[in-house]
């Protein structure tokens, strides 16, 4: 077999460089979020990307037992003490496209609006409103905006706040904007929600669309360690039994079909 | 079904409060590595104790591609590119027992250790003896201890370095050196390894043993988003077959058996 | 929390009833395929259509090691022992889209077909040129048809001759023939490959598009038990090293980004 | 990168033979419990076996929406509609040492009574006593005994009437009957469940100890893929909301640890 290739770590017997950077040098002049950064990015962040991309992984850590993340965690940990690495695996599954994908589908209206923008020289608004009339029109719903689990989300305002006194937000914050105000003409007036304003800032950062789920990924992963260890703790095994209603067919006889 | 239960996260229309802390007061606040110690350990680290996780989980983030949990990573990334959330949990479904689970096992010799010298009012370096002299009869092998990947590995010096320098190295450090001359006495010389320090200072963070298998995920989830991202756009989809060899039985003839 | 919901199976304390059959009964009088096919389907199948859901599932059960489904069992296989379960699900991970993900779409290009077909009273060549042309003018490939892994490959003429003597190839099959032929026509000559002949006639069997990968997965998982168990018991933990070739920016002086 | 081995599948250009076996053969004559017979066991089994290992895996396939297994499928896929095979894992790492564990530890169980007996000339009955009194006096308890979810589940006369029937019945089953009857008399009578009747089974049909478990995970993903299905198609995404009440320590003032 040919050897792999990659452009992230090199390993030799003596040593290890994360994208170019001695690891042990890494160890003691940044932290676990300027190297989650340096890991895509390719360079170590300032100290406002840092605050930044801290906050986003804070907003996503653990939003409570009962969202299907943590407890696909907790039931296989349920019927499975062996791995603590399969409890967490189950958990991490259950992350998709519904549950916390909006990040990633916004960083993708963003990266169609900001390039349609540039491409024919059109403000940011006529290029949003081009891009809602579109999804409007195709029957699909435009991402980031409108309510979510909380009401007047408190994690939005912070984020925002941050990325403005660190001067950092640019144009995917611009452009989640005129999205919401697009929709608000052609649509009906739906707020920024938690993903729109994490997908925004993530694009920012440098991000491409697809870390919005790989992002909250690595955010989530701190809190479902938390729930696998309190799952073993706290709770007997096979202690979950969910309520289920049969309405299939009735008893057949037997031989029957 | 009765409602679970979860000291973790309160979660309720209006906020989220992780173990008492309201969540965008964290955002603001703290940083990703110290909400991820506040989830285990119910506060919020001192300095010194964020910057020793930060250290660690740097230490484990990627030590590169070869590595199972990245290699299964990709390889689940090859075949699969509907989700990057099943190609991350491949990765997590690497790690265990055999690849970093050694961390958690010293933390345990580390807690059987410190015990027995508390309960027996022995010194740290006698307990380690009996606790070296129990292994080696039961054939069983001391954790944590004995060249692993890295000749002289680097990072060893920087945990080290910093745990004394933010005076954090307590009970578990000394019992892991009370380890590494015991084992040396009774058995051959062999230098503490990057499981062994990890394991000691999760302990002197006041980690359960378990821990010592969810840090290096949570860790090593870092490593593996940039791998998965890395096999997404630069190779193309089923370009991994691995070599293999038969030699089972030859072919044999139609319907024999 | 509400109960859920499921027509599939009743459970109390007495007895399991498989969509209304007696769990008892299933186990005394048809087999395991045959209980598949009644989860899916509602009914016992035929001998016929039992016959070839088998033929079926027996030619994904395990094409080689080298699959990527089979090397990702084995990659957790070696750094993870602790549990079978992580080692199974690390395997059925890397099945999807890329990795035999063709019989499904199969199915849906058959449903498409058939169905426009039938509702502007066209002949299925007719409605299988439309679709090739679509097709071919979104720069989207046809699936089912070309070489895959083995040129002439067995497996293809045994389904084939099996569905014709059981008399079950129907419209499914008949489309993807169509769809051969319109191929050939306005594309290039390219053969029925096995995903192509899985995907039609499972369709004839009576599945949904969504079976095609559900049906490989159950076929997969039964070679995958028997790579993770010789993984155990023939080679050593942690054995699997791939060759990495570093091609990404040279080490950075400290410090630097 | 040398080589990887494997004694199951020699996979050419042109064909695969499955231990030794062709498969287009396989396929023509054998079912897909034969096949998993053969990647196990090297051989076809005979009619008598397929007929056992068949009620076997019927026996576990799906026992309700409620069981740990089949519930993380449905997390899952509530929240991660991208990919089914996603859905499966989930459902797969839910099954461990608690979840349909007891199997596994029958066989072990059976395999040091059987091998106590051969080495030291005892009747079963007098190993079964000797290993109870093991047991008993370790704190642990003896697996495949006692009630389990269904009480004088319908399931085990079905197993053990075939294998009677078809004389497979061995030194498994006598051992499981032995530990029946020192169990009965050294601590309390405690039926045989299904654990026990299948571990005893799959012993005597030859499988080792750790196929306990694999075997119950291939008969489980049968009904993990109807599971999926019906949520994909009946339930609307993120519709799993699992109640929970918050115990933890009460909101902190800010700032506050």
């Amino acid at each position: 077999m040919d050897a792999w290739r990659s452009a992230l770590v090199r390993a030799d017997a003596t040593n290890i460089w994360i994208r170019g950077h001695d690891i042990a040098s890494l160890m003691a002049r940044t932290t676990f979020t300027g190297t989650l950064f340096l890991l895509h990015r390719g360079r170590i962040p300032t100290a406002g990307e840092e605050r930044l991309l801290n906050a986003i992984l804070v907003s996503g850590s653990d939003s409570g037992s009962a969202e299907p993340s943590c407890a696909a965690s907790r039931m296989a940990a349920s019927g499975n003490r062996q791995s603590a690495s399969a409890a967490i695996a189950a958990g991490v599954l259950a992350i998709g496209d519904e549950h916390d994908g909006a990040a990633s589908r916004c960083m993708e209206a963003i990266e169609a609006i900001v390039g349609q923008a540039a491409a024919e020289y059109l403000p940011l608004v006529e290029a949003a409103r081009l891009y809602v009339e579109r999804e409007r029109d195709a029957g699909r719903q435009v991402p980031g905006l409108g309510r979510r689990a909380l009401a007047n989300d408190p994690r939005i305002e912070v984020l925002v706040d941050l990325a403005n006194r660190e001067e950092l937000a640019g144009d995917g914050f611009a452009a989640m904007r005129a999205l919401e105000t697009a929709v608000s003409r052609l649509i009906e007036p739906l707020p920024l929600n938690i993903d729109g304003a994490v997908g925004a800032l993530l694009y920012d950062l440098g991000f491409p669309p697809a870390a919005g789920n790989l992002m909250f990924i690595v955010s989530r992963v701190a809190g479902l360690t938390a729930e696998v260890l309190e799952e073993y703790t706290r709770e007997r095994p096979m202690r979950i039994r969910i309520p289920v209603e049969y309405d299939g067919v009735p008893p057949v006889e037997d031989g029957g079909s």
